[in-house]
């Protein structure tokens, strides 16, 4: 994955609306009243901003006109969700895909689709907004796993969750419940919702869902670490899977 | 978890043998000669060591004669071996303990901790030298479960793994082997035994381990995240122990 320098109000206004992941915004000192509303845009985007000196500032854009603001974009090919679907049918397996509505720690993500990649899930489907995209910071994390696991980035993820339930998905969300999620069936055609590290999953996102499954809490903390539940419940998912195949 | 200010040359140096927590060692520029063996010594315990003007220093130390060095130490109390297995019989239940034989990682070991908690484990043992001890990140990261899950330090991860085997444990190396963690029992007293990060779980110690088990790889990716692979195989030690209660 590389990472391309876009300078000016302009380009950069162009890059936090286009969808393309912006890894960081750099903003010249003494700019940042004149540019409160970009700032704003990419803030509201979860991208990070750092402020630097003009001297910095021209360095880092060679010479360009930068007008105040620069931003790094990464150049990651996102997936289409169909993509995902169609990876599991090439390999003749009943599809499995992780829908991760909101997760905002780059580490996380990074952990979350090496385990995917472990666990035999054929695709990742994240938001577009106020989540983290596939960063540098997310590919080191992921040892690899992000050229292995397709990431699809939607809009609006209850409708995309609506949209697999039409292909005969079953959705089931991983939050607090009745039910342990090893005492649900989940080998069916599958997509796992794991909600933000603080806020869980989304209000509409959940009544979309099918069904929730739980994971059971022994001692006095409330929730785990983001990547250690989708961890957790991806592998049992596999767990299932090839306990059944043994069966028949 | 409160930090300790140490300073001086004498202090700082009994800390780093003593086995308390030394969270980070600050060196005054232009002592890195005459502190060589002390820089190596936190350095070889995993410290890290930061390099301060001398201004800074003597406001760090507050006016006191720090000779070029300070260190924050932490005031974590660690348990003993025996207090993890007593925790468990005073709740009349079969002993479950992890062994993190080299953890590195601050947000590792506190993901793991969270997961512990979660999963019914007794306590953590970890190792006082090559791996973090519980510092402010492991706290931070535990989201509170430091607090819940009593960890002991030893010098000898494969002398304790041999004192645990006599009091009855199995104990399980979770590593590269033919068979699925879900396809063993792990349901009576059993401690699990985690690798390092990049190393896995050292020679000696995996000698002395009952059985190993596996986390299936579907994909490309080698290994999981140390804190997915540990909370994945402690839940199952929990679905094992859950499944088993119904039964009977």
């Amino acid at each position: 994955m590389e990472n391309d320098l876009i300078i000016g109000r302009n380009p950069v206004t162009e890059a936090l609306k286009s969808g393309r992941t912006v890894e960081k915004l750099l903003v010249a000192k003494g700019s940042e009243k004149t540019l409160s509303k970009l700032i704003a845009i990419a803030k509201d985007a979860g991208v990070p901003v750092y402020y630097n000196d003009r001297a910095r500032m021209d360095k880092i854009a060679g010479g360009g006109a930068h007008q105040g603001v620069a931003a790094y974009v990464s150049s990651y090919e996102y997936s289409e969700v169909e993509d995902l679907i169609a990876r599991a049918e090439a390999k003749g397996e009943v599809p499995f895909l992780v829908i991760l509505d909101g997760i905002e720690d780059p580490h996380n993500l990074g952990a979350i689709l090496r385990s995917a990649d472990g666990a035999g899930v054929h695709g990742v489907i994240i938001p577009k907004r106020r989540a983290v995209g596939v960063t540098g910071v997310v590919a080191k994390a992921s040892a690899g796993a992000i050229e292995y696991v397709p990431v699809a980035r939607v809009s609006n993820i209850p409708r995309a969750i609506d949209d697999l339930k039409q292909k005969g998905f079953w959705i089931a969300a991983v939050d607090m419940s009745e039910t342990a999620y090893f005492k649900s069936d989940l080998k069916g055609r599958i997509a796992l919702v794991i909600g933000n590290e603080g806020e869980g999953i989304s209000r509409l996102a959940k009544e979309k869902c099918d069904f929730t499954v739980s994971i059971p809490m022994q001692g006095k903390v409330q929730s785990l670490n983001a990547s250690n539940a989708a961890a957790i419940v991806m592998y049992e998912v596999l767990r299932q899977r090839q306990s059944d195949e043994e069966r028949t």
